[in-house]
């Protein structure tokens, strides 16, 4: 049970590795560039204290990769790009988000009755 | 972590009992009939095990209320009806839900790139 304040916590678990991925399939990514996109989102907003982790979640699952490249300014980034597994479960839950939200939308509806 | 297999099940959680509500929006529903009308989504298919709770759960918040009445046959039926509680709480749903899917929408796309 959730609660009638703010979306919830659910869904936004359900869905943030998956933002993840496909924010990665436009191309390598470092921790502090996706905390500031996903901040972009009122829906997905999230720490460094939370990427990080999920960053290594998604490592040890073999569904990203990291390399080390020089920084313009600072110390050198660590980047993360999408494996070919990545790719593939990045489709899979492609296909599942849009039957799952169809059937939401058929449901819920978007308008009072 | 949800892995690659099937719609995660935070997401259905998370939407679970806001489909329910929305389903007594359009009239005032009995247990087997909510799983009948939730097992026609593949999404969202339940057992009596688990709406029994979920509606306990519902009513405890306020969000529902129930009545019995006289089945066509067998034993009476308890029905189950939108609070304004409940209305007010869908409503709510409604609107971040629009929001939260057009987010996943826009940074997930249903396409490949």
């Amino acid at each position: 049970m959730e609660g009638a304040g703010g979306l919830s916590t659910s869904l936004r678990r359900g869905t943030l590795e998956f933002c993840v991925l496909a924010l990665m399939e436009r191309g390598d990514q470092y921790g502090t560039e996706l905390v500031r996109q996903l901040g972009a989102e009122r829906n997905l907003a999230i720490s460094e204290g939370t990427i990080y982790p999920l960053l290594s979640r998604l490592r040890r699952s073999g569904w990203v990769e990291t390399t080390w490249r020089e920084s313009p300014s600072g110390p050198p980034r660590r980047y993360y790009s999408l494996t070919p597994s990545g790719s593939s479960v990045l489709q899979h839950f492609r296909r599942e988000w849009a039957v799952f939200r169809d059937t939401v939308d058929r449901i819920v509806g978007t308008d009072s009755p």
